[in-house]
């Protein structure tokens, strides 16, 4: 058996942190050697007491050069612009860096019109984005990869395959949902109880940071600028996204068969024949995808796991890439149903 | 103060049923002297055991001639295909018919490609559709309304403001969210607890029952036929209906002005500055929208509650307007928040 | 017709205030002239956007010589301590005060050993606890009525029938579950969704202060003082509080009987064949009870909403009784059911 | 490396048949190699539409013959009385046996009080009940045991640390609460979501067949008997039970001591010093504890994940000891947070 890679996770008490700390446990080749939160000293079972006989430790203050000492490959689950101090410092050092923030996923102009001017712009060009099923070769020599976003990674996903047959002359609709534990842990009044039980909304339509990120991508893979329409909306769900885009095609094809094809080597995406449902993934790396069409308007539909294919196993399957093993090495399988 | 109405309930046992009682309880106009179910024999508070204390009566099995006795006006809350067979002989026989099926909505053509051959063509040539902002002038006149099927009501009263201004080649998109009460009492697998509490998934999309109702209204109000994706989906909530449509205008406009200024008179329909929400409509008859431009591409969302505006309350009102009663008389206005 | 009676809401913002807008707004008699909140200046409108086309107003910052002039009883819907400043000035101006705090409910040595040092004793001492089944002609004479506690409320009408055949020696158990909105409007970690969807606990099991509450009006009704063991949980549900209480009678007794005979006067408690629910109540001024005995064991259930019941549909009928109307005039019937 | 244990699952169908399909998907050592239901001939995609990529098999129609010919063990996931003429047969055959049916877990006269007439007293005889912290060493030799209810697996682990203070004059109350997923598969309207969202209600109150179950074994293990008031509940989750219970003890002690020394070789039950969850548990085969008193009263509670520590988890820990396996291989940790 091989030597165990030694890994650091940094922010580790929020949602995505638990999500990477759950995989990394039972995983059987990376080894936990480094816990960081901003202020130090929180035991495991004090940031999440589900964790209680399962795992143990202390959080450090977070600090590059600590990493740097005890771990190949740090998990960077930090606010955007946080996260690039840190990167930037890791990558000097040696160390090769998953982002989870949106620090690395754009290109510096479309960066900085939408979030903050960027602190690392040569890092940012050699980063690659870390959606496996498109750039698996060029993330297995990254040093730097950026975890996509949770609504980019269900669209892309949905969406790619059927870019040659898009019409480029009409929007693509992106009606997007997302569980709640996609806010984040920290409380606020949008996400109380009493505000979204019985209920759902739509937050940031037409305006939310994910659009660009969606349109970037697809002019990426698809070399065509496209108008994208993104609406976000809040249900009431811990986890899980439903992702529903309608595009118009140049011909009427069969999307089943398509999808099928495309992903014929991708165990996780799962192509279904039945609407695809949140549960159906809630706890996996799976991405569900059901398209169908009426005359030339493709409606084709994903369901992910936000915390896990929209961030923290999607974040693992990237570093087993990076650090060539597996690809799916440790990877959650069993879904939270019923 | 004028004499009261007497009015019938036929279908009293599911939930449009109990909505109807719990309005008509309290309606100042309308006296309630008939309840019917298609065996007859329940107590009020055996099928609502909620209505304990509130309201008594035990229902009688259906029947035509009976009703025709003890009332002027009836609400039929039954399955379509059942609903006509009671239309056509309360028509007959002098009485005013509310029918909350989908039996007289359509166009009899239409209505036979999608439901079942029609019984009662000469009513359904004379019946009025049941949407008040549109047809209140009509439906004073009426001996028979065929009240709107949910989804139809929220979407109409979204779209039909914009029709002058749609592209008419480009498809109307709908993609719509109903609580699970929308689905019947009946127990099924799809709606038990344990399958749809996390969980959000379409049904029929693309095929639904209701995307022919909306197109044939879209022509009628607009006179143009026009292409309609309708993606109806089940969210994890009690009542409340969102219905997000997505079309392509000819020209950019401000759409909040152009809907405070078409529905000035409409007091239960709300023009909201940020998004709607399920919750702030439900338990009234209030529709409230939202809509937003991108580019050409115009957003419009509009939340009820599915079984009073959706079916209920919008039959009280039609009922009200019938009768020549003020048109909001016993209406619920106040919501089920928090 | 007599003429309307100007009432006062201070603490409008809240969860009770906005039940209290409610309810007010289709009161026949009651004549709402003042909203008051801490700061003053917020629209009903921006507090409570589902009242939107239903109730207008803008909050003052509460005064309570403001308040004398145009209201002749005013609700306090304030935290405790905050309140009874309020209330001593109001009463000294001569208006009548319903106080939805804990300020009054308690003898003086017992408010103290579980809230504050108490500021206005003196009107304490003529303070008239508001259960009105058990205190209505009390309260018709009072000038300031303490709105019980949700909990107390719910536990004391299911026990208060039984104190004479009480095992005076053995504790009374009582395991309580309350909807979130008992916890209030400000954002707390513990009332995210995330936190509690699908998820159940207790909080200060043992030590929450409305057990001496519940204690000293069983000993009041009584006459003897009993070892009240009260364990109070959260549950994922908006409204809606249910109270299981366990006592050992002396003899063996038909509760259903016993309760039926108890209330029978009381059209607002409604005595269950089988198990009471939430719903059942929600969004009304029932309590619905359902009681069973296995040996000497009594198992004795409750449910209220917590909201109304438990605060502002009780403050109102306390409000009706102290202005000599009809006890139930304008109090919710409706439950939010389906 | 030890040969696989090649093990069956009857009755794969519902949900315990899920969650052990989810576990034995996974496990070192054992190897499914027989899947029945009652009718045969549904794939596990059809069956479990989550488990597509994850697990394939086509059910057969159950048969103890062909079990014999391919497994040394069997997990019986069937409704009682279906569940003893399968163990009989099986038995018979040399094929170990783990029911997860109450068909073993009672003396014949106190099962044939509660369920039916026994139909094969000799078996029932040598059954162990396979609640593995007290019955460890016995569980190891047998060849047939009967997987404890979900209720009483709670409530005993709960109980039995505090047996021999307990005042064996006054009654065990328990206040308990179930997720809906304990109701089973098959639709009915009390476990519809609308008829259990934002809701909570008791079910067969003092008359549930659990209560027996936890009385025999606490005179077994206590060797007094004891009378048990046991009330569930149904709350709007999908999985976990919280199991509240209330006794007199004879003394006053610190419960959170005792319980950390009595299970201080059990890593499965946690103590907690703040009140359990549900939400802790969920997914994984831990039961966390948690206890606190008033005077002589003893409030301890205990929460678990009724389809796993209730059900499958505990039906494989069982089948590893049988096996000679270590006790915990292929058990299940991390649970469903957030």
């Amino acid at each position: 058996m091989s030597t165990p890679i030694n890994v650091a996770v940094v922010g580790v008490s929020g949602y995505t942190g638990l999500e990477l700390l759950k995989i990394l446990t039972v995983h059987p080749m990376f080894n936990l050697t480094y816990l960081g939160t901003s202020e130090g000293g929180e035991s495991v079972e004090a940031m999440h007491p589900s964790l209680l006989h399962v795992a143990t430790g202390v959080a450090k203050k977070s600090d590059a050069a600590s990493i740097a000492k005890v771990a190949s490959l740090a998990f960077l689950a930090l606010p955007h612009k946080a996260a690039m101090g840190f990167a930037k410092e890791l990558i000097a050092l040696g160390v090769k860096v998953v982002d989870l923030s949106a620090d690395y996923r754009l290109s510096q102009s479309v960066y900085e019109a939408h979030y903050c001017p960027h602190e690392d712009p040569q890092n940012l060009e050699q980063a690659v984005y870390g959606l496996p099923e498109f750039y698996r070769s060029k993330i297995a020599n990254a040093s730097l990869v950026a975890n996509p976003g949770c609504y980019p990674t269900a669209a892309l996903l949905a969406l790619v395959p059927f870019l040659s047959y898009m019409d480029a002359n009409a929007p693509v609709i992106i009606d997007a949902k997302s569980g709640i534990s996609g806010a984040g842990k920290k409380p606020n009044p949008l996400t109380q109880f009493v505000n979204i039980n019985d209920n759902m909304f739509a937050y940031s339509p037409l305006s939310h940071r994910h659009a660009p990120e969606i349109k970037e991508q697809l002019q990426i893979q698809g070399q065509i600028e496209r108008e994208v329409c993104f609406v976000p909306q809040l249900i009431p769900a811990t986890r899980g996204m439903l992702v529903n885009a309608y595009v118009q095609l140049n011909e009427s094809l069969n999307p089943f068969e398509l999808l099928e094809k495309y992903y014929a080597n991708d165990p996780f995406v799962r192509i279904r024949q039945a609407p695809v449902t949140l549960k159906s993934v809630a706890g996996t790396h799976f991405c569900d995808l059901f398209a169908k069409m009426q005359g030339k308007t493709l409606f084709v539909s994903a369901s992910i796991d936000n915390l896990l294919r929209g961030a923290s196993s999607q974040a693992v399957v990237n570093a087993n890439i990076m650090c060539g093993l597996d690809e799916y090495m440790g990877i959650p399988t069993l879904s939270y149903v019923p």
